[in-house]
């Protein structure tokens, strides 16, 4: 039953010819994996998908499916096909091998444990058949080096970690290993800016990465006024919607202090010393447990119970989506 | 001349009945008490302005003025009133006294050094005529602890820190000093809450209160990964805009962590040991000076030259105005 859905979805795929002339294969078929999906179809890719549970393949195709057509319905559809062609494109495989054997860059989504995804690359090492094929991790945090040790085809391999969910965040961060191919870096941003997604190559491995290392030194912090006593949960979460968050929604971080002076040497004069103050003050690691961690639990239970958050990130996903077309429509 | 055009303003004034009944007093007509001035008139409430400057005043009601009229046009004005009307509310006053007699609520917005705020401050210590005035200062880092020691009214004191332009970023942290009564507290917020503000409460007073601790935990990083050549200054200000930004658009930090997981107990369960190994990875304070600092002066300086900074600053708030128009319609 499953195989013949994922047949019947194939049938199309093999008439059209790609946008781009991009065969993806994209290797585990959970939320990322189907955002991956959706991004690259958008942009005319055929994709392939695989994954080790057969069953899986086929809830994704159907949630793909579905979701395209929600999509296409709320005005949110992403490309200039229609949501039938984008579905036409996509493939569901039963084997690894059938999966990559065409493709021109693969991705890799399956869950962040390195046996897990050191197996799965093994298996993708195998069957790829050319040298200039990309193959890509959305791992957020293990170095490509490490994925990659002792694979045939590691000057192929690449980190392109996106955030949740990709369809309505373009973000990327793309990490080569010191033994990654300049030729792969520069095909995958460029690949990855035509079906929309916007890259950021970090030039060094680098411990979590570009997103992670901005997003907990947030998280470090709130955490520590909130330990302290200084301010409580509810009101920290004021702070990015109501405050600082807007102005980060179409501005960089470093660009938003620039602005805030005369460029940011001016502003370094200004403020440099106080915020070499500040850091001192910061003080040392904090660890995210005891009692500091059930005050946030139940701060933001009572906002966003736990049998309700579903359904409010199902709304962070819709109203993203409103950002997204709304980004889009003001630029420039 | 100047003195001429204030008497003008000030005429409709005396015979309107404040919406909420409040005289709002604002020393200093920079950027912030201008916004100050919009945002309390939006919500109905009296304004005097003083400035020690009496041309300043001048041009500050000519600008605040026009800014209306446009904002009228632009479709972005705040509050139910019309642009004429708010104006109607809003007085120069060419002394202290004159602008604080009646002042239910005084709001000090002169230049962030201890030595000024301090002359201003005590000032209005002397007129103020009741123990329940609220008198705020707009100090983005003074403990109020440390602009009120001394004062008659020390009682009275709060800091009341906006984000710029305030009229479209609601965020205020809100700082009492230990002897601050408990009452000025709640009204402020109340008031402020009232104007369509969003005021936040710190408990303490602690260094770099709530915004410059967040915000210059990002700064420092971003620094820091300019420094050891992770991340050109470019592909770091990709971050916000296309990624984290858009979800802190909506979304508190703490609530985005919450969403990634089935909760913060889950979230910290499943990456508190990562986050807290990478806080060890942050390494000691940075200073924002050297090399670095040329890189990103050079590489923000490509896309914003310093001669066309004022444009871009325009770009922002009329995109911050836009933003808040989207986010006010898209609420729930």
């Amino acid at each position: 039953m499953a195989m013949a859905y994922i047949k019947a979805l194939s049938l199309p795929t093999s008439k059209m010819a790609a946008k781009h002339d991009h065969n993806i294969a994209i290797i585990g078929s959970g939320i990322i994996g189907r955002n991956w999906t959706m991004v690259f179809a958008s942009g005319g890719c055929n994709v392939n998908i695989f994954d080790s549970d057969e069953n899986q393949i086929q809830s994704a195709l159907v949630a793909v499916k579905e979701t395209l057509e929600q999509y296409e319905k709320d005005g949110i559809l992403k490309g200039s096909d229609s949501a039938a062609d984008q579905i036409a494109r996509i493939r569901g495989c039963s084997t690894v091998k059938d999966c990559v054997s065409d493709a021109t860059f693969v991705m890799e989504c399956v869950p962040e444990r390195l046996h897990i995804k050191r197996s799965v690359l093994s298996q993708i090492d195998l069957y790829v058949k050319d040298d200039d094929v990309i193959m890509a991790s959305s791992s957020s945090s293990i170095f490509p080096s490490v994925l990659s040790e002792g694979m045939q085809h590691k000057r192929q391999i690449i980190v392109t970690h996106p955030l949740n969910p990709p369809y309505f965040l373009p973000f990327v961060e793309v990490v080569p290993a010191p033994w990654t191919d300049k030729d792969i870096t520069e095909r995958v941003c460029q690949i990855l800016t035509n079906v929309g997604m916007t890259p950021a190559v970090l030039k060094k491995e680098t411990k979590g990465f570009l997103i992670c290392r901005v997003q907990h030194a947030i998280t470090a912090e709130c955490f520590k006024l909130v330990r302290d006593g200084v301010v409580t949960p509810g009101d920290i979460d004021k702070l990015m919607p109501d405050g600082l968050g807007r102005r980060y929604a179409f501005l960089g971080a470093l660009e938003a202090s620039y602005l805030n002076a005369n460029g940011m040497k001016d502003f370094c004069e200004r403020y440099g010393d106080n915020i070499y103050e500040l850091q001192q003050d910061f003080g040392p690691p904090v660890k995210l447990e005891g009692a500091p961690l059930e005050i946030i639990e139940a701060d933001i239970g009572k906002r966003i119970p736990l049998d309700q958050i579903q359904e409010k990130r199902d709304w962070r996903d819709k109203r993203l989506a409103e950002l997204d077309k709304f980004i889009n429509k003001t630029k420039k």
